[in-house]
């Protein structure tokens, strides 16, 4: 089993995928387009797919090979990373493939299994299959059953097949362990990769380099030191076209229950006992086990929905104004809660998380913020010095920044200046996309940043009780476009003696 | 008594001298006129000196008034920090006086007495006079005497008079003690104020603020995390015209007995009661008292004289070359050894000090290096990461850097990445001149910076036994100009496994 950051004897050679093709369905679809088919050209133009590589496009559409390979070029010239290469492309094009059809259609399936076997004697794609279902979770039995039924989903022996899906891996735990019970019933679970591509980002990956390959953070990484820990992730934008995704789902399903309680995870886990997935994956497990609710749900969690307001210069809607929302509609677009995890590391340093639509700025990050000496030296708190604080930014501008307290020059002021590593800045390599990454890990079999279901069941487990109890009251509380949030969320803070941080 | 960083609940005010005069002996040195006047004509220009202040030369030169505030002039213009302001200049030049006379002569002391006295009636200078002696040490006790006999040295209720003296304080332990019965004879303990031109650099004030205003570092500040600590000043400049003065004398006790024991000190001292004088001053002393020197001074300590070379292009001297230097001096521009701190917060963790001239740059810095993980999920040393460091910058670019081990983007190799904090960067307000803070608090009674004698002695109670062993052995190890010193240096930290920084 393989290492997100490998064995060091190893780790200078680069990871090449071995023969092997993706087989996409949804096509057509925003994310296929913008993300994933770019992706797949950008790793072939590092040199990261070999000559025998192939790409199936599956889709109701009257296409034939020549039309799909336009489609792919289009999309590559138009979302690609890395500049547009005539022989790379070349390359790539010869494996790309198109079959129509439906979900339903045996036929269709059956014509997909000569496509994919002709790959194999032609391409020498060697029988190893990935199938990336970047369609909606309903659709995801039909699929399953038709590629179990058609032979597809069965490896035969020296090869393997896999299957990718996407978030949201259902939407509470019940239709989570039923959405990976027909899974499971094609794919044996190692076979199934769970894209979160949080996951693939080059600093949520760099966190386990921080804080276990540096004797710095380590020991002040626990209650004894950490006042509490802040997660963020905040959009400016509103939910766009997203209505008929977005609507009853809300900011708590869409992205606590996997980005933010995965960075919670990678935050608060122990040391593993290696970085090989079994090993990452108990740790953040046991980390998702021991997340506590806060008893008074009403008191520390928070929900909004953005008013209309301007971002930008222009007017933009409010969310019950937005296309395809009804008026009456009560899904949050803001979400925020206090949970605790009961480990002796984290005893009585409380975890805030927050995320939301159509805030101030468009921030991720995880910010430790370091207790106040009581006894210090320094009176805290009455000289604009808000306090030593570590915040690892996740995105834009991916690095570190040490938030201390300094001398002001010339001066007996205190005030907090910042310590900053940019990865833009300290590398002339530009990070990959997180779907290179996590394509990449699909090809290669390397399953560390990939989320098993025990990890999707816990993760609802800790959401579920929260959502019940916003099920049961009436609508959430407006908040401004550009705001921070609802002041019912200030609010759980201030009675705290804490405030969120103003990215 | 006054802290170095003052009550929050007034450390906003600005700190301004109440009316008071420096008198300066050595008007006609290089101090005096690149540093000490630029200074105290940036202090006026700052706001931070009254209206009733003066300044008073006294040299043996034919000089009125008029002439000696053209002196003034003339150096203000050449060095001075802040612009130069005609109003600003004005105002001081009206304060300016000049007592012509030799340091044995009790008439020209006298007149002095009466210049002083009429200060204090027409500028309003309320009795409150500084001695600057900015002259050789072997002067010391002459003037001293006719301050005493001339009644300048003896305060009268309500005001002071103190008297500021800049290293070198005596050569050894002997000669200091000599030096500080001298002194004392006629001031006392808290009227002589010790000038360590390093202990007015901002970083090293700020070395205070950083440690004990920060949760961050004060968990890994020790033994337990710390591996090493390196204290380095490198100039890359040789002796030039300070022969008279630097033979005999050399590369440890120049600056090793003052500037690098006062930045261990700092680096090492427990948390002092609070930031007042006497509790700062206590903690440092705690440190000297407890640094132990190596068992083995051979193999522990190294010395070097610099050959010649080149420097940015030009031919540069070898020391022996030097003018006056004689070609058979054994005097080091090159010192380094291994101390350890006798506390239970640094058991086990060396100090290695090392100063030289004409090496590779010009840097003046505390590096604690961190102890690597043996039991670490990241085999250390294989892929070019040398591991987790604390910089503390003192010059140039003041300032922090913590080195630390980052995941390369798009790769799994780890590598050694900066973040970095510059005091130039982070604030619009220059770092005023280490001679301007220094001098203002000489004016405002504030010793925290300052060195008493027990910490002088202490000092060169470190130093005395290795001067000694040097003393009885040949001459120093020849190195390069511009390399990084001699091999016996290298030799020191190879043979404990370790490495010098390259800054």
């Amino acid at each position: 089993m393989n290492n997100p950051l490998r064995d060091p004897l190893d780790q200078r050679l680069p990871r090449i995928a071995g023969p092997s093709s993706v087989v996409l369905f949804g096509v057509t679809g925003d994310l296929a387009r913008k993300k994933l088919m770019p992706a797949i050209y950008d790793l072939a133009n590092r040199g990261l797919l070999p000559p025998a590589f192939a790409l199936t496009g599956f889709a109701r559409r009257e296409w034939n090979r020549q039309d799909f390979r336009a489609v792919v070029k289009e999309s590559v010239q138009a979302h690609a990373r890395t500049p547009f290469n005539e022989d790379t492309w070349e390359q790539l094009a010869e494996g790309i493939r198109f079959v129509e059809g439906t979900f339903d259609d045996p036929d269709a399936f059956a014509r997909l299994r000569d496509t994919v076997q002709t790959l194999d004697d032609e391409r020498g794609t060697g029988g190893n299959h990935a199938f990336y279902l970047s369609i909606p979770p309903d659709l995801f039995p039909e699929v399953c059953r038709q590629l179990a039924d058609s032979g597809l989903a069965a490896d035969r022996e020296g090869s393997w097949r896999r299957v990718v899906i996407e978030k949201p891996f259902g939407h509470d735990l019940a239709s989570a362990e039923e959405l990976n019970d027909v899974v499971s019933e094609t794919f044996p679970p190692d076979s199934v990769f769970r894209i979160d591509h949080y996951l693939g980002k080059e600093t949520v990956q760099n966190l386990l380099a921080l804080r276990f390959a540096n004797r710095l953070f380590e020991p002040v990484w626990n209650s004894a030191h950490v006042d509490h820990v802040q997660i963020t992730m905040a959009e400016d934008i509103g939910i766009g076209s997203r209505a008929g995704y977005y609507d009853g789902i809300g900011a708590a399903r869409d992205v606590i229950q996997n980005h933010l309680l995965q960075l919670l995870a990678l935050t608060a886990m122990e040391k593993p006992d290696s970085l090989a997935a079994e090993h990452l994956r108990a740790a953040k497990e046991a980390v998702l086990a021991s997340v506590r609710l806060p008893e008074d749900l009403d008191t520390y969690t928070a929900r909004g929905q953005y008013l209309g307001g301007w971002r930008g210069g222009k007017r933009v809607d409010g969310f019950l104004e937005e296309d395809g929302i009804e008026a009456s509609s009560r899904t949050e677009t803001y979400a925020a809660m206090r949970l605790t995890v009961d480990t002796p590391r984290w005893k009585g340093t409380p975890f805030y998380l927050r995320a939301g639509k159509r805030l101030g700025k468009r921030v991720t990050e995880i910010a430790l913020v370091f207790k106040r000496d009581s006894h210090g030296l320094f009176a805290q708190g009455s000289h604009g010095a808000g306090g030593n604080a570590l915040v690892l930014r996740v995105q834009p501008d991916e690095g570190v920044t040490v938030r201390m307290s300094s001398k002001v020059p010339g001066s007996e002021e205190l005030r907090d200046v910042a310590m900053d590593f940019a990865y833009g800045e300290s590398f002339t390599q530009a990070s990959p996309e997180a779907y290179e990454r996590l394509i990449l890990d699909v090809l290669l079999g390397d399953p560390p940043l990939f989320p098993r279901h025990e990890e999707v069941a816990l993760s609802w487990k800790i959401l579920d009780p929260i959502t019940a109890a916003w099920n049961a009251q009436g609508r959430p509380e407006a908040y401004r476009s550009g705001s921070w949030g609802p002041r019912s969320s200030d609010l759980m803070m201030e009675r705290d003696g804490r405030a969120w941080r103003k990215p």
